[in-house]
């Protein structure tokens, strides 16, 4: 998606010699609704006939992307919710989820009742990297017998392992934006 | 607002004998874009002719209800990051905010370059009852020297005290629900 490739040319910055992108005056600090409008049309253009019943994403920074996206598919947004506690009383999916940015590892957790067997789910993330998360999220979407549509992602850093490997398991995943490498000398997209 | 009243009255589930509404439903688990719009668009009748440059939440689960206001608005919205790290490099406004459900104090955080002296602000957040979070913001409004033009707030717990308290200090709240009192019986509105 060019607008958003523009953008993060634009307003992106790389920190730590290149190994490090902060988007955060537009995506996931401060948003910009105008550009989370055109990437909410984007997904429904490009998974719109999948007779999507529910997006799932994860909190915080996924929130406002889905809820956006949202309005277009006209279904409701359920957010994972990021939990050190324990399934106590089995009203919920819980997935662990391996955090490489901050180490260790936590859970993700969906009320059973917002997730059924008949549900079709597209999740909506603003990265994907190692694709830990999203992996949680896939893993939660099979506890509850429902199927899995797809994920659509803002930013994918493609030179990063998840996007391959999921693909790899079968997993529709459409970025609209991926980045190919990046360094001291900028960004380079596929 | 009706809309909302209704909905609590059919959905909101009332535990622990009445002390604790749960709307997880359709405000902050599972979010119902339908019933947010038509909250946005309200929040919108009521700030719109404030002047107001940027919508101001703090996450998770006020992000959803922000972003659409914020299109309404046609302003960028930022959420406030929830921390435990110290400002180190001083790059950000914090505030410490007493949390209640949890226990404990937490801080919360925004990036100084999103928040100007010139802002004119509009805080939003899906529910407000002691009011430590809602002080939390307010903080760091002052501490960009921004102009606070008010609160937007989904429900009201008009039986705890944060409402009346920020009010006494001057602070415009709109909220599209005041709950005067709940219990076993139900819940009553103001």
């Amino acid at each position: 998606m060019k607008l958003l490739e523009e953008r993060i040319r634009k307003d992106g910055r790389l920190r730590e010699k290149g190994t490090i992108l902060k988007v955060d005056s537009f995506l996931n600090h401060q948003m910009d609704l105008v550009l989370f409008n055109e990437m909410g049309k984007e997904f429904f253009r490009l998974f719109g006939d999948e007779g999507v019943t529910k997006l799932l994403t994860v909190e915080a920074s996924g929130i406002g992307i889905a809820c956006v996206a949202g309005q277009y598919f006209n279904v409701p947004v359920v957010f994972a919710k990021k939990s050190k506690t324990k399934n106590i009383d089995g009203s919920v999916y819980t997935a662990p989820v391996e955090s490489f940015t901050h180490g260790g590892v936590y859970e993700v957790m969906v009320a059973k009742e917002f997730l059924r067997p008949e549900d079709r789910v597209l999740l909506i993330d603003d990265f994907l990297a190692n694709g830990a998360a999203l992996e949680g999220l896939i893993s939660i979407v099979d506890q509850a017998g429902a199927t899995l549509v797809g994920a659509g992602i803002c930013i994918e850093k493609a030179f990063q392992p998840g996007g391959d490997r999921l693909r790899a398991q079968g997993v529709r995943i459409e970025s609209l934006a991926r980045i190919k490498s990046m360094g001291e000398d900028g960004i380079e997209f596929c």
